[in-house]
């Protein structure tokens, strides 16, 4: 299928990303009716901030123009929000943007790429498509946790970037702020820490690490966001990276120019402002896993503890099975045996109904 | 200010895209109040497909969920319009995305593409960036037309892709079915041949070439369409391309997931059905062209025939000083200098009020 004779040497044999499937996709499939819950991709189920829908109301009218390629006004917001100069942040489409630029632009073949295992797939994948070499420390605490000793352990001078979710996607579990400092004792100057967080908003733990203080300490840190999770803006691509001024220009050189749509980016900047909907879905999050994890507390099934807007279910045998049930029920889950995680589905939050129907079906199939 | 010691080697020297200049940045710079004309990108002046603009609104509501990875009803919509199967089709963030990612899937360090000079800047930075070597054919015709006979003889076994505009982006000229045909017939069966139409709703003329037959053929052809410019949808990023499916395939393998976004492939699904909108800025475009080089006839300049939505003006003589003077004006038109015409700016059709704002400027400063 793929033309071998054209085809760059290092991609022969490489996979590609696999998304959550969406409600259409699964609709067609299973020939589906009534309501589906997508519980796959860790949207938010309550939607897209008020704000930033009525930015992108207004927008649509200027969309017959080129977005500004240099994003002038959103990188100066996101500075002026994080007390940094504006050459600093990376206006993306999305964080997997800027992870793929990473190995664009500081990768070459051979180089070594760090991480953990069972965490976000792209990291792997940025280092493969460069050509480069992904060394992947196995997680601790059964399985679902980094090993930040470990990881520690394996930086060498050929450590070029290290890469490094938190709290963590798919586990939903987290490193402590000690963890991290004698990791960062650790790191070479030269070495680039690419320090992911996703699912920041939906934190409730005060053992976080600050990434913030080592990048104004003048490390080599750049700080991962995304407006796809609690901000409700997945569909419309949009994230920043903030870190050192040369990072971002080595980003900015290898990037594909305007990268950032004017609809994302008057969507996010708007979203930066609507603290009332990441309160919002901060609590119903909090709420609803709570529910999810008491409903599911008597079943033979292991559940790390979270810190995002989703669950890890570990069922201890192989749940492809699950997956498929699930959808034939109008549930989409996530399989994770992309991840190294076969025996394991990942589910977020849904709206209350789908949450309810989510555990009547789970508990259904787990115990049949 | 780039990370020489991280940086990827053959990113060394290497400079990015450079956009037109966004009409607020040119506020700032000069000060400036009212109305600025940007002439400068080749957008539609007339605005956005209104079903398009429709389609927009409605599909912001849906922003807080993914896109479709697969975009497969956009792919099944342009498979259906050309007769072609989806897997055929690539939904693309803008073409110059598919530009790109040529480069990153099919070439290796050392190998060679070939283009004309003088033509879209894309397809060299594409080459170079993944460290191949770009041949660029010198123009015919005063300089401002691509030599079909020169490129065809310039192929070689190791030619891996041959980038062609047509209408090209900058001169606004094109080469005709006689001279495509005599390159087909010379171009190796394994070589990639680019062929990209972005210009395509503007022609008059009856003598372009026919890409799609060489597609039905069974070529090795890629075909790139926009709906940046008579679409009106340059700020969503969107486009596609069409091609033999094992193509298609190596450019799903190498894109950055959801390239595509929520909103542009609902503006762009319904901006394909809008046929009125495409013939009202076909009319309007013929029409102020017309009187843009009416206008500008009697002046020391030459003007090339176009096909497009623009005009190149050669001055005959450093144009750099025209660039400045017409932007203090309100007035954004692109310099050529990057693209091997320092004595050339590039002036797309405006709203009539500023195509006579720009003949009255542009005629005072040529004539001083």
């Amino acid at each position: 299928m793929l033309p071998k004779d054209l085809l760059r040497e290092q991609l022969c044999g490489f996979k590609p990303y696999v998304a959550g499937r969406p409600i259409e996709e699964v609709r067609r499939e299973y020939g589906l009716e009534g309501r589906i819950a997508k519980l796959a991709s860790n949207e938010n189920p309550l939607g897209t901030s008020p704000k930033a829908m009525e930015a992108m109301c207004e927008a649509v009218k200027g969309v017959y123009l080129y977005p500004d390629d240099n994003a002038y006004y959103f990188r100066n917001k996101v500075a002026a929000r994080y007390g940094v100069e504006w050459e600093q942040v990376y206006a993306a489409a999305g964080s997997v943007e800027v992870i793929e630029l990473c190995g664009q632009a500081f990768l070459n073949p051979g180089d070594v790429v760090l991480t953990s295992e069972r965490t976000f797939a792209m990291y792997q994948l940025a280092a493969m498509k460069a050509g480069a070499r992904c060394v992947q420390i196995p997680m601790i605490d059964g399985g679902y946790r980094y090993d930040m000793a470990g990881i520690t352990a394996a930086l060498n001078e050929k450590t070029k970037i290290v890469f490094l979710a938190n709290p963590t996607n798919p586990t939903g579990t987290w490193f402590t702020s000690e963890e991290f400092d004698a990791f960062m004792e650790k790191v070479p100057e030269s070495t680039l820490v690419v320090y992911d967080c996703a699912y920041d908003e939906f934190v409730t733990t005060d053992d976080m690490p600050d990434p913030w203080k080592y990048l104004k300490a003048g490390r080599r840190i750049l700080i991962l966001k995304t407006f796809s999770k609690a901000y409700g803006l997945a569909g419309v691509r949009g994230g920043y990276a903030v870190g050192p001024k040369d990072i971002v220009a080595g980003l900015m050189l290898v990037r594909i120019p305007f990268n950032m749509n004017v609809v994302s980016m008057a969507a996010c900047m708007a979203a930066l402002d609507d603290e009332e909907f990441v309160q919002k879905s901060y609590e119903f999050t909090k709420q609803e896993l709570a529910f999810l994890i008491e409903s599911l507390k008597d079943l033979p099934v292991v559940i790390p503890p979270t810190q995002t807007n989703f669950i890890l279910i570990d069922t201890q045998k192989d749940s492809k099975w699950l997956f498929e049930e699930l959808q034939k029920k109008g549930i989409i889950v996530r399989p994770m045996g992309g991840n190294g995680l076969p025996n394991a589905i990942r589910v977020n939050v849904g709206l209350h109904e789908d949450n309810v129907h989510f555990v009547e079906v789970f508990r259904r199939l787990i115990l049949s």
